[in-house]
């Protein structure tokens, strides 16, 4: 099950979690998705307990996010001049078992993300292209302009 | 740094960590890496402490296997007639922070994995195609025709 939220083009996709007693096999992503469009990297996101890592805005790196272990919250905020959602803001929790999801973030959002497990937690990304310094901004996580507090 | 093991087509490649006291962020596999050929998918394995799975043998699918969380004991064994290493069994440890790598296994080979550490451990894998339960191939984890006993 797919479901857009309020911010145009984030999309939340359930997961398959396949329970086994030696430790589940939980789905990410496949060539053959609905949302994917092609491959550019895998790599992955710890987040101790407490930690804020905002806020962030790729120009052209589209994200495909799943959390295998812990619990996080994303936050992501439109102000993309020409967006029909602009002003709008997505607050995501991730974690198994109950939210085990994958979230899609296009490219040209804000967003920010924060641990609120008591372990630390992974993010697994899959984005559409591989990363590059010159194709994300940064903002600090008390950025004024951003009508969001961590 | 890349290294072949024993077994022919065997790749382990050294991946960055780069240290954040929020939490690291951990390489995997990008479309530019050097034994990267396609995307099929990415998936995760969670291993229970002392859990063992094995034996899978895949006819097409290669693994690109990397280990975020935990330790995991990896064994592959070679028993493809044509092979030059026909017979050879590779033994690998991956886990941070000194055992950080990528694990390549390519198609036609026997593997299973244990997990070494005291909490459970999370095996990461972007494979070159999507699971295909027609591609696999299992044996119990004490089948005598592979020598090597968990």
């Amino acid at each position: 099950m797919s479901a857009g939220l309020l911010v145009e083009g984030v999309i939340l996709t359930e997961l398959a979690q396949i329970v086994d007693e030696r430790g589940a096999v939980l789905h990410h992503l496949r060539c053959d998705s609905a949302d994917f469009v092609t491959f550019g990297e895998s790599y992955f996101s710890e987040m101790l307990p407490g930690a804020v890592k905002a806020w962030k805005r790729h120009r052209s790196q589209t994200q495909y996010l799943a959390v295998p272990v812990g619990r996080v919250r994303f936050v992501i905020y439109d102000d993309r001049k020409d967006s029909p959602s602009n002003g709008s803001i997505d607050v995501v929790e991730l974690g198994r078992p109950d939210h085990y999801n994958r979230l899609r973030i296009p490219n040209g959002l804000w967003y920010g993300f924060t641990c609120l497990s008591e372990g630390s937690a992974l993010i697994a990304n899959c984005a559409d292209r591989p990363h590059d310094p010159e194709d994300a901004e940064l903002l600090s996580d008390d950025d004024p302009s951003i009508p969001y507090r961590w």
